[in-house]
């Protein structure tokens, strides 16, 4: 069976979602709500709501079949064959900070796996997609293959996690104790660390509390990468939580073991 | 007495220095050193040492009687009436993982005090400047004016550092205090910080030992803009060490006090 390539109509949602987030981005415009009530600041943002409503239209347009999986409304049939999966503002802390290192995740699983991804930073013109056979990146003065790099080890790997406060305490423990390993631990980065580890530049991400729409659309574009992304247990990803991310089999090795010992 | 206007010279040495470090970003090419043999990674590149050279020999060549300060190749007749000082990659971290929230600053000081600063972020193509009167912000479609946002006090601040590990015990348990009152507290940044406070998305930022080169082209920029920089003891910023910017003064006032008490 044959999967339909999408990469056109994935360009167009990308194009479309971004024009509608610019205007926001960086302006007075900018109205930030406070999604939760509590101290735990979660930020969603007229943009985040009107990318979202764009490439909905856009789907139910195209493919009034397929079912939709969105941050901000709501999932609609997602029994589907084919389902997307829509985060517009990955990184929303970021964005309302200013800091260009957000972006926006389009997904599509066929019969609940992730055959499409991509990220789409649109402020500075970049597109990360792949399909769990390769990989690429455009940008504004190029393109190229993403490929991970070699790592051998925890000890020389360099870690992102966005937030180890964003860890309920049993999850910083495990954490902890990759974090004593590696090379550099940086934090902050959201679905940038993940294109940056599919392009070579990082070794490891690791995070939890993720939700589908978080993580789906980087899975293809890691695996197509040639990097290993599953959960803390080993198990597939794309139903979020407590995720790992590596580009080398020998790092996800050894983080899964520290987080499970 | 007249300050000189070295405006277009200083959007030379941007220039030149940016083209210098773009061809060694997000490639192989990028060899990593250890500065520092400790586990404090503290990478600095080929492209650090290439794009600094460049900028001396322009300064050099155009002001022999000025003095240079820099971060790769130390101090040069740093007594002189005008000297410049250049860290030509602020946030190596981040320039190494891929993250172009990297810059290059160059301050010019007159008589000790930095009378215009600017970073530039070449791979986006973005340059932050100011004279201490006014700053401003010109980006690849678009330019304006730089301001600071009003904020009435540390309940409702943004603030960032770049990682709280970087701080001696003593400060980080002052710096804790002020985190246990801010809204949100994000890590990562360096020199983006500074500017996206500049540009009013954010309203403090709290490092520690800062170098002169560090913080010296921020300065103008973050004044111009309306804002508020000194140490910790509310001394001038220039000389690095531990800083505290604010946009909006109350909120460096209250960041002040506990930080102090």
């Amino acid at each position: 069976m044959t999967v339909i390539d999408f990469t056109a109509f994935i360009d167009r949602l990308a194009t479309a979602s971004g024009e509608t987030i610019l205007p926001f981005f960086r302006t007075t415009l900018l109205g930030v709500e406070n999604k939760s009530a509590s101290r735990d600041f979660d930020p969603v943002t007229e943009a985040d709501r009107a990318a979202e409503a764009v490439m909905r239209r856009m789907i139910q347009a195209n493919f009034p079949e397929h079912g939709v999986v969105g941050e901000e409304f709501g999932n609609q049939n997602e029994d589907a064959e084919y389902v997307w999966m829509l985060d517009p503002i990955d990184g929303t802390k970021s964005f309302i900070a200013g800091f260009p290192i957000w972006g926006t995740l389009i997904a599509l699983l066929h019969r609940g796996m992730p055959v499409f991804g991509m990220m789409h930073q649109p402020y500075i013109g970049e597109r990360f997609s792949g399909d769990n056979r390769s990989s690429r990146y455009r940008g504004p003065s190029d393109g190229r293959k993403l490929a991970v790099r070699r790592c051998p080890s925890l000890q020389e790997a360099t870690s992102f996690t966005t937030s180890p406060l964003l860890m309920n305490p049993d999850d910083r423990a495990a954490f902890s104790k990759v974090e004593a390993e590696v090379r550099l631990t940086r934090y902050g980065g959201d679905c940038y660390s993940y294109c940056m580890l599919a392009a070579g530049h990082l070794d490891l991400v690791i995070e939890t509390e993720l939700k589908p729409y978080d993580i789906a659309a980087l899975i293809p574009i890691i695996t197509g990468a040639g990097g290993v992304i599953t959960t803390w247990e080993g198990k597939p990803a794309q139903g979020g939580g407590r995720v790992v991310a590596a580009g080398d089999r020998r790092v996800h090795e050894a983080a899964l073991k520290l987080l499970n010992c």
